[in-house]
């Protein structure tokens, strides 16, 4: 199995605040905007694409999101590491196998039809890190 | 100017800790580990390629080190993101032209050649953010 790194999520106050750096210094190109308000999700996204690789903007839609907590804990900064995988239910299995725990039982879809699931950071060492698969087109 | 994502810093308290997750969770090669006492480094790294992207892992060598510093202000977790570019000495021009705060004056030459300069947050909305280029052998 191939562990891509497909994004880091970012957790800011306010995307408008974050987005011109990212735009304008690293000349990145603003790819989508949407807002997730499934439960547990809650958020406000940006995706800036940087050469290769994506910067997703995550701002808190109201005071319950996990990125509302994470900013109230942690503040600003990095919030979650994002690696794409082929097969997501395969990859699920393998790292089950090695004793690895998730965050929630299921996966789950977001907004834009990315299946995704985070790993418990108790088996990472702390950071939070999402495993995802796209959709077949 | 193009700004390539090259490596994400992880502050670990100790890299063993960490290592298993990234070779044999997400199939990760150690690429490298050295150990950087500069003044204002001073820091234990791993260096672990996945797929097409470097995690380096940063373990405090003492209580000084800035490491220590996060890891007491915000715990185990992404520490920096890392772009690389051609021309660092114009990267900084051009970020410098466009409002750009950088955490030190000049740029610094780490334990394997690359030259690196950290900007300040306050300029990027909060995130650590490293730029750096490679020496050309």
């Amino acid at each position: 199995m191939k562990y891509m790194l497909d994004h880091v999520g970012v957790a800011v106050r306010r995307i408008d605040d974050a987005l011109p750096f990212y735009l304008d210094v690293l000349n990145g190109v603003l790819e989508d905007r949407y807002t997730s308000e499934a439960t547990g999700v809650e958020v406000h996204v940006a995706v800036v694409k940087t050469e290769d690789k994506i910067i997703e903007l995550l701002e808190p839609t109201n005071k319950n999101s996990p990125i509302a907590r994470f900013l109230k804990q942690r503040g600003k900064g990095v919030h979650h590491l994002a690696y794409r995988v082929d097969d997501l239910d395969k990859a699920i299995l393998e790292a089950k196998n090695k004793g690895v725990r998730f965050l929630e039982d299921t996966l789950r879809v977001n907004a834009r039809g990315r299946r995704l699931i985070y790993i418990n950071p108790i088996s990472t060492d702390g950071t939070l890190i999402e495993l995802c698969e796209y959709p077949t087109s």
